[in-house]
């Protein structure tokens, strides 16, 4: 075998790509943590019972929304990218890859579709008035807000990583996976805090249907800033890529 | 970096595709709101306590059928097309995609397949007696009748998007997941109600083991209706798709 | 659109094809039903409560088991050929896959790797005796082996549809996930009454290290004789198809 | 059919491809053994109640750090490399694959990203301190160390043998899905023991903000020597295959 460098290029430090690739390893790495340890933290807010939840129930929802979300961007993803969400549109309209025409149509689609479905639970569950999502006790709205924009902000910029770059690759293949496994991810840390939406459409058809209106400006602008947000930062600062990294190919001579 | 464009193209508000990817959007965020509002109903409706169902059990149930589908689908996939439900039969029959006496085998198939399970869970558990499935107290037969309806439909448009559609693409490698996830997601919505069943094979067996009939013409009228609805929407509403839609490529400057 | 055959080929209901998707649609929803109406009688086993376990308990157990098998599968399928168990090794072997020698270089070194993993957990766990495997009250000996023989039968029968048979296609990519689900499925169904081993090294390991050997047989002869059917029925008789079945092709003229 | 060969070839029993794929089915049993037995005997630590841990909680925490590992490890697959932690880091680094400069860079990265995750939680939670891990009573630090040596040597193996092989073919394609499922396996084996860490990054964040210090160094010591050593195993062990295996296709008459 030959010898491998011992520290690397004298380049390295401030080659763009080594950059990216810091900025990537920085998110990734956010994004475990945020929701490992979060559930932890969801755990115990748990234990004040003033959300009236146990964590079998959190399990419960996190695994509905994450198994249906994934379901839900399979069966859209090539007919229409795979949306299901206004913050997603919106992240993709300020990344450039959508008109504003086509945003208009995709919001006023998610958000039928969320209150039809919310009426027709109301219907088959005997007029079960829908629940939606609100700031249970301990927690300020701004604080509820902050959450949106960070959750949505990964939900988001997961979609950017595996739907839509154009190096994703295989990674395509897993990308509504990915997307339906972080809003389970999410929702096992938010979920006791603020109900973890991330998207507005969700908040949208339940406060409707069910006419509960408590805190919902907080579903629409953080879906919609931190959405938002994570396209314009992984359009303009992950994408520009131009060198492929070759990260897992053995090192080659002229690397030395 | 060219500029984009500001309101879209003037025909995209009219254009075919775009309805079509408005509709996309429509179900599936319908798909995601009935499941992820849904479970919150069903966690609801388990506090009423007349189903004698905890959220642990709920969680057990789903991931059994979530779990076995995906792979009841992935082993026959490549064989027989990975049906496993008469009510995907159908939607496949109305859809134009197999002949009926094909389906009239698959039917029988299925069946057997399903009383020979219950048969032999009967005889490995020391003759416990199949629960099957039910209307629970509190939701009448058309309630459930119309939840059959509804979830079979989405279970198999998301097996003609994700197994059947010739633009699949790369979607058909976790096609078997996305159709057994589904499964999961229903029945995390719809167990508490009416057992979320989506399939006469799967009811039948353990009714005609177990010699319980309460209900069981919902559990095929339900699922027939709605899967053959999905076959035909999806088939003649959604494929016809001719330009495919670059949702996830950079705008083109002739774009503009 | 094209007038759609209304019965099919006259020679459809003979075809050898049209046997073996049947077949393929019995042994499907066999699985699935199997595995969905086994878990709520799961749930009715457990409230005996002469197990000792809990539904949570019971997701822990399956879910730890789906996961890891899913990666051990995953990090020897390009090695070894990802068989983690000497009753796939046996199926392969009936089927003509491997030769006598390999497999017993492998029935080694599977028994090596679970002897040491007991150890190392009881090294680690403060001196833990592990539990291993054993028939629950109320159910008898050969209950039990007729347990692990249908269980192991679908297990390795998702071996071959998945990983090993020739036009398994792009199914092969989630070949690791369908061998873990379908354990972690069976365990829902089959833990509260014998463990649901499947994997005569599974058991051994434990059973050496923590000295319990009651019902001992029963995961060597179920799990052999489960695995080495399946590995004959699919060699013999799924495998052989020459003429691909193009079930979601749209029928061409020359179908009619 | 030709007769099948009956005890292998001659040179089958020292031939090197025999001895990795022996290796290979070692290792991976062990993985699915150390899991599947180890979640028993977590549930038994569980029932001594010194941890406040129940299995419900067990299963929030553990499909929190899967799913989120899954979507950190995908979204920075094609850009970094996809570590999301020092051990893995270590691992890549020791088996030749990145250079010290670069490695440096991303343990860097990954402990921002840690840190700032837990600020942001303490921010978002109303002040609630990080938990972060230690060992839990009955559980001596040798004990807990060894327990992240191990757990960590099979998830560095997981990201050697699904993302950077150059044999991992389609496997690539899960790659993913696997780091995050070992990872939550092996939570439901030493949650109840030592937390079940194998990242020291994840340890650092919430060990800083919240300031707890006890049992630290295991956390660090633990994954970097169980993450180098998978990576010296499988790049010196495992990876100099030449003679490609192949198991799963059907004898040649040339193999008798």
């Amino acid at each position: 075998m030959p010898r491998r460098y011992a520290f690397g290029r004298a380049e390295d430090a401030t080659h763009p790509d080594s950059m990216r690739a810091a900025l990537s390893e920085f998110i990734a790495t956010f994004i475990f943590v945020f929701a490992g340890e979060g559930s932890l933290l969801a755990l115990g807010k748990i234990y004040y019972k003033d959300t009236g939840t146990t964590p079998s129930e959190l399990v419960v929802v996190a695994l509905a929304h994450a198994f249906s979300l994934f379901v839900a961007v399979s069966v859209s993803m090539n007919i229409s990218g795979g949306h299901v969400n206004p913050a997603v549109t919106m992240g993709t309209l300020l990344g450039g890859r959508i008109s504003v025409l086509r945003a208009v149509f995709y919001w006023v689609a998610q958000l039928l579709g969320a209150v039809v479905a919310a009426l027709l639970l109301r219907l088959v569950t005997n007029n079960m008035r829908p629940v939606g999502f609100y700031v249970t006790a301990g927690v300020g709205e701004w604080q509820g807000l902050l959450f949106e924009i960070i959750m949505t902000f990964t939900l988001v910029y997961t979609v950017f990583a595996t739907a839509i770059d154009p190096k994703r690759g295989s990674l395509g293949t897993i990308a509504p996976l990915a997307i339906g496994f972080i809003v389970g991810a999410n929702i096992l840390v938010g979920g006791p805090f603020d109900g973890a939406c991330m998207n507005p459409a969700r908040a949208f058809g339940p406060a409707l249907v069910g006419w509960r209106w408590r805190n919902h400006w907080i579903y629409w602008v953080g879906p919609l800033l931190g959405g938002g947000l994570a396209g314009l930062v992984y359009e303009y600062m992950v994408i520009p890529t131009e060198v492929p990294h070759h990260t897992h190919q053995p090192l080659a001579p002229e690397d030395y």
